[in-house]
């Protein structure tokens, strides 16, 4: 059974699954910001996910950031795993503005995020889960247990 | 004929050339930090360049990462393409302490980058072409000329 970090799923709303990946949303209103985690337990790393896993990897998040890059128009993607704070493997896929609060600066540490409302939330959350349905999947046909898990 | 913006080439130093990418180590003592280059112009985003390239940039990045995170024995790696300063595609490869003067937080826009020391970055230079050598090849062998280049 894949297990969520507690602090991201804190920290997000959560959109749908594909092949490989959780989508989640940030709940900062400033940018549109959707996270990728892999569903394999005790992962910290692209290396620790399997050769095949990582090409999976890089097709869901190039493929959600092209998305998001057309949708809200973005000046650029910020594309990036960090794990400083969080060590579970998680993808951020930022659609980065020239007059957004933290251009052309990293968002993270930047400042506190600003959490959306509730009306907004629904419609952010309706808005990239339309975006991303093409390639969602079922996850009930899944199974994320120990056997699917790359070990180190 | 590939062409490596020139912001990118005035802060770092050239290491060496995997199948796709240029390795270059960014010129700031405080931080093990590499960064990959795709050798095919006109490339701001993952998704700009092939499925077959991606593959092979992911292949290279999780490999420079490991590759790093033993050799330097980092807290975490922080792999990352921004491109809010620099437009080419580029991916950061940094080696993370919880000692280190950003963290827990990023170390772009953090301070002014701390240059190494001829010395320094003669040996520093040194460690990380032993490092990748097994993986490095001929660039004269090769033809990044318009004919490999994807376009968008």
């Amino acid at each position: 059974m894949f297990r969520l970090d507690k602090r991201l799923q804190g920290d997000t709303l959560y959109l749908g699954r594909f092949p490989l990946c959780q989508a989640l949303m940030m709940n900062d209103s400033r940018y549109p910001w959707v996270i990728l985690v892999p569903c394999r337990n005790d992962i910290r790393e692209y290396y620790h996910l399997s050769q095949q896993e990582r090409a999976q990897l890089m097709e869901e998040s190039a493929w959600v950031a092209e998305k998001m890059s057309d949708f809200f128009e973005a000046k650029s993607m910020n594309v990036a795993a960090l794990g400083n704070v969080v060590a579970q493997l998680h993808v951020h896929h930022i659609a980065r503005y020239d007059d957004d609060p933290a251009w052309p600066g990293p968002v993270w540490g930047h400042s506190p995020a600003v959490p959306f409302s509730e009306a907004e939330k629904a419609e952010r959350v309706e808005a990239l889960q339309d975006l991303f349905s093409s390639h969602f999947i079922d996850e009930s046909s899944l199974h994320d247990d120990s056997d699917d898990t790359v070990y180190w």
